[in-house]
């Protein structure tokens, strides 16, 4: 009888230390589920043949008895919008579909190549990464694996990391390279059932990928488990770290009400409480808390916030020449960007800077903080597709609770809390700019409790 | 006979821990100065009483047995812009003279405070710190005490630091607590013969001041030593830091030709030399280089920089209500502010992070760089008061050199260069971010050069 896959990026390289699994093997396996028809519409380009030498590559340094690096030759996607040297980097739109080959690897594309990854391929986005529901109509739109498997017919994926996030539940990629804005990587990783950390920001370089904030861009990935989130993180920032589980008893962890549990669907609301109470029971103190400032993020973003202006700046003279050739949608939400003027994107960058200030104190009298990562369990695709109006509300209603991280320069990891057999919701665990060793330990933990519970279900 | 007076405050400290001279004492002579027809103009309100108390106390500590504080109750002027609790911070402007007095103290002026200075008033300084020349139209302006002394008639203050700079040159206080933003330390040193650093903009806090440029504004000081620069400055920061002179032998100095040379006044030009001259023969590697990114800095600034966009942003309520009661000068640079678009200064703040990393490759072939801080002698001040032409031509050229810095995040300090008799030459030695303690030691090694050669010539 065969051995069941790894479950995750870290024990798939250890079984391939331990000779269970080569690394060829496991990457055939990757880019099987690539071309199966769950994964239709996640690449916009596949680097098979790189990714095959990778692999065997690994294998050989294994064989030779040379050290395994540490992403062990596999499979690992990347978000359309970093440049890979030699490929198009289109960002998932037309505009850019002539542009030249990338003459060099994005610096992130280039960290985790020298740690060995497979890159088998440019992953699907929202078009230039704005929006979170993760619908593309230049490439075609990924449909949700997570909820298809379930029978909820074809909901979305999640953006702007969409095809990343299908790559990485469908198989075709341990884990995938993306950006978080708003919460690019978290809704995806929500949506779909998987683990998606938003680093602080200024730890993982943005060099060689098209932007679309300056000041909110976060270069970070979406795996199966919070331990292959810890060593992707270390990788991106160039900064190994070995991540143990912070002990759940006497822990302080705090539970916003304003904003964050607004208009929660039910099926978010249990699974919200109900891993709660497990926290409660497992030692955890966590309280509920007022958190005012977090009203104020609405006023704060009233001008349309960071991302408009800034994905101005950069698109304004392509969107002279070549309107016609982005979505609409896109091209309507930079176009906002356009009525801001210097001292009001002046006031901006002030109001931020006091309103963090302001949330630093309120954050340190806790370890974390704990929301849902969003409202919503998936919705379905057709009816976004669809309609205009049905679009930016789910849009905002997604983006809502990870983008406050954006704003606080923040880090926040996103992992499954449903049990088994409902619809994928993610628990967002988060604090201010660099306490993401101290909110990925504490993922650790509630992921292994959760596991408990699940396993001890037969979930 | 009276032991001559102590030639800057570390030798004021000295004399008052060795119980030559005693706080009380060294006060009121610097009350009288403050008093005297030099110093005309140069405060816009006097704290006499307290600044007298602070002394009293710091001789009654030494009386005591206790520890002298750091600054010892000696004088020091406190530009105004910064708060000092009781008093009402007007900035130089007829807009704040009604508003209500500072509950508290700035942070930089509380850090002062706390080291024992004798605060002994606001200084007079170039509406909201908008000009480099130094004129306020409403509480009039100081004369170049310097240029005065020699015969030179009326020249310039220099600013926008004018009354700070005044009352250290005229011996009204020790150290004057100034902002620098495109030179306001510097120029007035410069002009009047003075010590002014420019230390790393994030290294003091700027808590409780009014600002010009949120990002180039810095909070420094003007001195009569680079070792009561060194000390002031380690005070301003929160870490207090002791300088000792750099070693000139082997030193590697750049002299970079592009822009910072250019239509040098022959004054200038000969001192500048003969400074460059003596440190070869001190055995410093002095570089002329072509430094071709300086060239830059027109283009980047092209839109108006920086200080209009965030002047703008602050002043534009008050601009709307109040116009009459601004300088026509300063409201009309203010208002080139409103011009700016939010992605122009999403784009300005693009090209001047690229253009510090192009500086940064550039200067690490250097222990420092060295230009003359400002390419003209004073200018006399009436021509500059009757004609705006005058004016904004003069106020261009004294800018342009120390502007560089504040817009490459960097540090700088300008000395005295010019020979005995001679009209005041600032030697500007400069490099980038946090550079500042190499920055003050060079600059401790090229003040003992000068001042031997001076001696030796008996000048």
């Amino acid at each position: 009888m065969p051995s069941p896959p790894p479950s995750d990026l870290t024990a798939a390289r250890d079984a391939i230390l331990a000779g269970h699994l080569t690394a060829r093997a496991a990457l055939e396996d990757a880019l099987a589920c690539a071309g199966a028809a769950a994964c239709s519409h996640a690449f916009l380009a596949r680097f098979d043949a790189s990714a095959r030498a990778e692999a065997a590559a690994a294998d050989a340094r294994l064989a030779a008895g040379a050290p395994l690096p540490p992403l062990a030759g596999l499979a690992v996607s990347v978000k359309g919008l970093f440049d890979v040297q030699g490929q198009v980097t289109t960002a998932g739109s037309r505009v850019l579909a002539d542009a030249p080959p990338a003459a060099a690897d994005a610096t992130a594309v280039g960290r985790l190549r020298a740690a060995g990854a497979a890159l088998v391929g440019h992953t699907n986005l929202s078009e230039f990464a704005f929006s979170g529901v993760g619908i593309n109509p230049h490439h075609g739109t990924p449909v949700n694996p997570a909820t298809a498997a379930l029978g909820l017919g074809a909901r979305i994926p999640g953006g702007s990391t969409s095809g990343g996030a299908v790559s990485v539940a469908t198989g075709a990629a341990w884990a995938a390279l993306g950006s978080d804005t708003g919460g690019s990587i978290r809704i995806p990783a929500a949506l779909q059932g998987l683990v998606g950390f938003k680093n602080t920001a200024r730890r993982t370089p943005a060099q060689g990928a098209i932007p679309l904030s300056t000041t909110l861009d976060t270069v970070c990935a979406i795996t199966r488990s919070v331990r292959d989130a810890a060593r992707l993180h270390g990788l991106l920032a160039g900064e190994p770290l070995s991540v143990d589980p912070v002990p759940l008893p006497g822990l302080r962890l705090a539970v916003p009400r304003t904003l964050m549990l607004d208009a929660l669907e039910p099926a978010v609301a249990s699974a919200f409480e109900r891993t709660l109470d497990r926290l409660r029971a497992a030692g955890a103190r966590v309280e509920e808390i007022a958190a005012p400032a977090l009203a104020e993020v609405a006023a704060i973003n009233a001008g349309g916030g960071f991302s408009p202006v800034e994905a101005w700046a950069w698109h304004r003279a392509r969107l002279a020449q070549r309107e016609a050739d982005y979505d609409p949608r896109v091209a309507a939400r930079i176009r906002r960007g356009a009525a801001m003027s210097g001292a009001d994107y002046v006031d901006l960058l002030r109001a931020r800077r006091d309103w963090i200030a302001r949330m630093t104190q309120a954050l340190a009298a806790h370890d974390a903080w704990l929301s849902p990562t969003v409202p919503v369990i998936a919705p379905p695709l057709q009816p976004l597709v669809d309609d205009d109006a049905a679009f930016f509300a789910t849009n905002a209603a997604l983006l809502r609770n990870p983008s406050v991280v954006n704003l606080l320069d923040g880090c926040a990891l996103s992992l499954p809390c449903q049990a088994a057999g409902e619809a994928p919701v993610g628990l967002m665990v988060w604090h201010g700019a660099d306490a993401d060793a101290r909110v990925l330990g504490i993922g650790r933990s509630i992921e292994a409790l959760l596991a408990a519970h699940a396993a001890a279900w037969g979930g």
